[in-house]
């Protein structure tokens, strides 16, 4: 792929066609200005129909007509979904989980560490990549897909998961009071008496063999990426399309749910140690819902991976009923990736499937194969891209701020939670949505990955757990100048989620100014006029100043929000959840103390700003309307240009932008 | 039985009474003009104590004694409760579904296919019917109790239902490409590589399962119903109690729940055809909620399925504290029964049970055995039966609207919900009670049994799933001056679930003069200024009329409801869900086109009727009270006299009906 | 321990914290007043690391310190929670309930009857019991800890109740007949038939094994106080902490639920037997929720259970979130079970546990061991109990007024639901709250211990399984001049859930002088202007007065509360649930027609007085604000004196309240 063009992708399935349509998808294609396919990702019994007896002219034929077509080609590994006849060969590859044996049938259910499927897997993976890797098509490789460690909780694993466990702690006695075992009589005092991890009710034990599950996707994708090392070219990719914590909203259904937040059962940062372009799947609600939160969050959260730019592999094109997209919407959704530093999309999926599963899920083309208003729709994006591409690709950010994501922590808290109706992911979004609608960019960073010299303004939504080495960070950070802001439920375990056993916010105290040890329902309690939910910390100011107290009878006495200068930075607190407003008026003063310039009031929710640096040094300014009325605002850039019309603006000049609508800025060189 | 005669009779189970009180039931009984019990259902583990030990002393009894009080007899099949001694000899015999294998216990919860439980089963239902054939009073035999598949999924069903397809698919490519099987990697290349069913995630493939599950329950029925004509006499017949979709609200106790729509686990019209009378369970709301809805769209649908009269073999008497009657009530819904064709009714059950299982759906006599209003109530029922009887059985029906109902659908929609709050049941009650409540009564047919030439007028409440067979059938009944009505979700699929890849409605879109290509979450959008509801698809009219738009600010541009002049006939289509007396006025219009007569606007509910030609020739109208109010309305016809009080009206006169009363006016000839 | 000091104490495990600080523990507890700690329930692991491998060097070490710092120590036998080594040893260790087998990890699933686990349990409380009775400190011992049947349906209890079944109806025909099993042809005809209880769908009989489950909970019981009873001193009791249904709001997690009524799963007064000092649990709502309830209900639970004083074993010290105390609640809640005959209070637990399950079940000590506000107002209870704890102990009462409680009748409510929405011990506190927010103090009597001798008014809610000796025991209470006040569901079915064949209430409609033979849903019936919900009888009074009719177009000709003389005494009976309002009305009535003197208007909820006679035969009242208001009220007694500030008061003196404040009035001998 041409670093200079714009990836305008779509999931190509003509194996679950009910007709053989190629020629014509490949021309509808090209009216829209599709210039990359995603295939093979899910072919297994189709490339290898018995055991041992490969098949290639159906990728063959892909293959071809794509050259023919001049549309790139990115070859997925075909492992995610195996073939009955794997599974009839070794039953024992079926995953046990929480509700036992899973039977075939479903994807993504079976032991990722069983040998009989390493071998097969092996054998097809070197099969495809060794046939498809010379095709100047093919621009590279997904290994596997939305790989995750599917609950398993076999004999391999659990094997596999104890002597990790003898290695980490040598001793029993370590392992017991590393984690309170002797809580119920569950301490062990030798090895052998380990028990089934499936009946653990220790927490911090729990958490850690999650952990473990974590590693072996992370370690199986490194598997698959060395596999395909051996054949791949030099200009061709590895990549793989991680995705996020699928938040359904009750219904066992496929046409449910959408992209939420912190994945729970692959870490991020592990896994894409093996990439070498960073994908994406990012789906999200639609029609009144769209607010680009989700494009948003997750785009943040893949580039700050490796600090570099990405593809979303999948995103919704048509989808369910309620994501059908209004007028508008299509396109907003395609320039919202790209703003968050995505060099292209591809739809899921090209045509809407005719039974099986996912048929609902629909794709660009409706199940009748024709144009439909979707479809026209992305014929104007691949029109624009095709004209401005070269200018959108490549975009750098240079965010300041920096918002900390952490898997034990979301471990912990399905343990552990704050509330039964609030959930990490909860917090996480409470705080990236209000500083997303404050037009405040920031990098979405692993706990592991966090580099503090980077950011002027660090913020922990319930970093819950919080080894001594990231709390050593953090505090330098304050005491040489950063910004840390903080909520309820940070720093309270370490990474076993053991609860620190002295004043809390652990260690950060002095740094915050204020300690506590108590916390409470809110009840009636209100912080500033406005009702606290879920929860409460009755915090105690020292040389903090108390930004609101409490509203009540009795917890009256206690702050709700702190703030302390500490060193030569500043520190906040706040100690329950409420309102966003009030969350933002924290966050306002914070990037004030931080030296981070904020856009002027009439630049926020629903007119969404987004910006960086392209390829040729220019600033782009990315302004799209979440919303079904035009907004008008005035230009505060000098002089700048839209880069899809061509108009120019002068600062003070009006900026019309229509419902669900979008301008690029590109700001003149002084 | 007398065929001038109604059944009156009661489910009557002397093995479940706390002390022998034969005599004195039956004296009850004769008081209450109960004519008919039914028996031995449920006796298995009482007629055979022990493998291979008879014991008919107790059927022999009651044979006896109701042979003085000159009550007939109807004998069921005692097969749907095992003894304990038959799962103990061949555990195999309980059924394996989605949990697993059953434990002992429950009714209905055994493996219809094993060859132990036929090979018993066979041998009982041979000494019980030889035994009692002969007995003057024994005027039929049930076979079974409303038996369905009970989710069977062992190996022997998977064993038969993989021959099955194989006879009909013949090569494993033909059923991978019916059924889409490459999706997720699911495509088999040789028939030993069929998995276990159930982990199926093929929809289509599922849903075919279930049909074949289906199949071995009437197969069932028809391989007892075989057995019994062995040995019955001439003048007896063999009847079964179908019933309907039993909907919960939630708990998972017996008091709970009511016929509602059609049956998920057996299909009607196959497993009709092996009876000789038909029969069935009809249970619904009572006295707020009180409707006779299930009342009419149960029999509609017992009796089209061969255009015969019926019997009731279970209806409530007291039940649960819910359904207790209001004075009256119980007498309402017993002539309602006859109004749709029932030629009798059945009480179930004669007395409380008092212990074990359904002890609180309460019989005729409440736990005390004593007389109570409800009980009071039957004797009167049974005083006017005995006197006009004669004149009410074999009510025969000329409708002209056919409502098509289709299991596969049904299932369909299991897989691919239109909505998680809106079932296939729901549309058809919608349909259904729209059509009851304006007093056009229709016929309930199974798409497999439709024979358009009876009918002006065919509704297909989202008839997802259509054979192009069907198709044909209904674009020529249109042709042919015909008026079709549909609602969303019709013609989507065929008859496997597959989506057809052309325009929809496929094939019928000329018909409609109208497409579509997208549907959507309704959200705000209204329709003729109600609120749409769970799906709404975008009409896009072509030769047809739009009779109402979407307001929405971006789907206004569509259609919610066509009509469209084709042939001689008409084709209306309503793209969503909406309020009912939307749906009302399209039907009306409908009808109209269709010329057939509606009553006059005061004939509407809360006020039902519902009318037929009896033996005699006589045109019969029931016209119901539904409600606590007293109705008053003009008599429209020429002269009529009420049946049961001898009173007569002429045109114009005041018909005042109390509250949850009703008249039976038979129209005085010309 | 002291008879005249009052326990104040604490659950401590050492073996969970983080880090040695024994010392400093018992130095904080000491300040606090506390002198009671109760160890090792917990502990078997730690004790017995090996299979036969025993450890005491923990134990001697708190026993040791223990003495030095002069507190006493409750021992407990740890057989709880088993040891990892144990299940690996025989698997068959672990419960098998209606989910299958549990694997090893949660406390309390495993099976009582397994010979393995009799085997090492023995052992180890020999060991542990024989190596610390002799300690001067050690006062008593609890055996086991809130045991329970576990749901135990594996294999030898499952034998063991078929033996029961033989020897109690000695033939199958018996046995088929008390429960109705030919219903669904369950009934067994030789003993080798008698299936597996799992699948059971008899409720009577189902109730019968449930009854049986709680037998070998007790019997466990007995069996370990036998082991405890060779090696105990004289001046050492056995006791357990007895605890109740735990009432949860949906959330499958440890901060979720509290103490809420009759218990299930082990019966009290069966269980109490084996003990020689009664003990219980008691944990229940906070903050704004507080009101008393449980506290009162559980305290005149055990209390009656041997008309004897009894130690709290476990009670909140902050919590969760929604019970850390507001300040005055610990204080209030503290003095509150010593007003219900509580001899002292032990909180669960000292310190708060940093991993494992229960991490934020607090104790007195948050997490960060220090002091804290509920610890400072432990210390304020201490120094108030060291002053006049001598005063309080052994209070006695003379209730006037049982409520009678009965395990069959709840287990029978499983199966046959008064309302879905209304369960047994719904019923149960609807009565008693009422009375306790009236000042009625009541015991709450077992049906199988009730002493109709001691009282003047005996109260059944929904007492529906009755014995025919217990309605003996009940008419000839009223004929003798008690008052009977009995609500819908009451004397329906014998001890078998077999509901009576003859009119209702059995055998008690005489007394009642009243009978009725249907119950219905009240819909939008009203009695007394006020809603009536889930249940209505309707009630035909004969010799009974109709103290309010039901508001209702078919009903109304029903009685809904009913009171008849009958001998020289009274019956009430009310047959709907509805508002307490009208309950208290009714209750005002039955107390004065028993004579039982009620406390003024102005003393009421949230007012609450509690009283009785001290080991000084002074009599005590406890009066208990339990509101935010300061509350003020006349003193109604001659003269008395605040056992807490000394303060003395007059007949007609105003006592001031402050909010969750209290007062103990000790009367003037006169």
């Amino acid at each position: 792929m041409n670093e200079n063009m714009l990836m305008f992708g779509v999931a190509y399935y003509p194996e679950y066609m009910p007709y053989e349509r190629m020629d014509q998808d490949f021309a509808m294609m090209k009216k829209a200005g599709i210039n990359t396919i995603r295939v093979a990702e899910s072919t297994w019994s189709t490339l290898e129909p018995l055991d041992g007896v490969f098949d290639f002219h159906y990728i063959d034929q892909i293959l071809e007509k794509a050259q023919a077509a001049e549309l790139d080609v990115i070859v997925g590994t075909p492992t995610y979904a195996i073939p009955s006849w794997l599974a009839k060969k070794d039953p024992s590859i079926m995953v046990t989980n929480a509700h036992g044996q899973e039977k075939y049938g479903h994807r993504q259910i079976f032991d990722l560490l069983n040998p009989t499927f390493r071998f097969h897997a092996e054998r097809v993976i070197r099969k495809l990549i060794s046939h498809t890797a010379g095709h100047p098509n093919v621009i590279g490789f997904q290994i596997d897909n939305e790989t995750k460690h599917y609950d398993n909780r076999g004999n391999e694993i659990q094997r596999q998961f104890l002597e990790y466990l003898k290695e980490k702690f040598e001793t029993p006695e370590k392992l017991n009071q590393t984690f309170c075992l002797p809580y119920w009589s569950n301490s062990i005092h030798r090895w052998e008496d380990f028990p089934d991890i499936s009946g653990c009710i220790n927490g911090g034990l729990a958490g850690e063999f999650e952990k473990f599950q974590r590693k072996t996707a992370s370690d199986y994708l490194a598997w698959q990426a060395d596999l395909v090392r051996e054949y791949m070219r030099e200009d061709q990719f590895i990549t793989h399309n991680l995705d996020f914590e699928w938040r359904k909203f009750g219904a066992d259904i496929a046409q449910d749910g959408y992209s939420y937040g912190v994945q729970p059962d692959i870490n991020h940062y592990e896994a894409a140690k093996c990439l070498t372009r960073l994908g994406a799947d990012i789906y999200h609600p639609s029609q009144d819902d769209l607010t680009g939160a989700e494009i948003a969050f997750g785009g943040d959260s893949i580039r700050s991976l490796k600090q570099e730019n990405y593809l979303i592999l999948e995103c919704q094109a048509q989808a369910f009923k309620q994501w059908t997209p209004y007028p508008g919407q299509l396109r907003l959704q395609a320039y919202s990736h790209l703003a968050s530093g995505a060099d292209g999309i591809s739809y899921w999926n090209w045509h809407s499937i005719h039974n099986s599963f996912e048929t609902y899920w629909k794709g660009l083309l409706s199940h009748d194969l024709a144009e439909n208003p979707t479809y026209l729709e992305a014929c104007r994006i691949g029109e624009e891209w095709r004209k401005i591409g070269h200018q959108l690709t490549g975009l750098r950010k240079n965010n300041k701020i920096a918002l900390l994501i952490d898997n034990a922590t979301l471990t912990a808290f399905k343990w552990f939670p704050i509330d039964r109706d609030l959930s990490y992911n909860d917090v996480v979004r409470w705080m990236y949505d209000s500083l997303y609608e404050m037009n405040l960019e920031c990098d979405v960073v692993d706990v592991n990955g966090l580099e503090p010299d980077r950011y002027h303004m660090i913020v922990t939504p319930a970093l819950y757990c919080a080894s001594e080495e990231l709390l050593t960070k953090l505090e330098n950070f304050v005491t040489d100048g950063g910004v840390l802001v903080s909520t309820f439920k940070s720093f309270v375990a370490n990474e076993y989620s053991t609860v620190y056993a002295d004043t809390q916010p652990h260690r950060l105290h002095p740094c915050f100014g204020m300690s506590y040890n108590q916390f409470v329902e809110p009840g009636r309690t209100r912080l500033l006029g406005a009702k606290v939910k879920y929860f409460a910390e009755l915090l105690k100011p020292e040389s903090a100043q108390s930004l609101a107290d409490y509203e009540h009878k009795y917890w009256g006495g206690y702050a709700g929000i702190t703030r302390n200068t500490y060193g030569r930075g500043a520190a906040y607190y706040i100690g329950c959840y409420t309102e966003k407003h009030i969350l933002k008026n924290l966050l306002s003063q914070a990037a004030d103390d931080a030296g981070i310039q904020r856009l002027p009031e009439k630049y926020q929710w629903p007119l969404i700003v987004r910006s960086g640096q392209n390829r040729d040094g220019k600033t782009l300014h990315y302004i799209l309307n979440y919303s079904e009325e035009t907004q008008n605002v005035p230009c505060i850039w000098r002089k700048a240009k839209d880069l899809i019309t061509g108009e120019v603006f002068h600062n003070g000049d009006t900026l019309d932008i229509a419902d669900w609508d979008l301008k690029i800025l590109e700001e003149a060189n002084m």
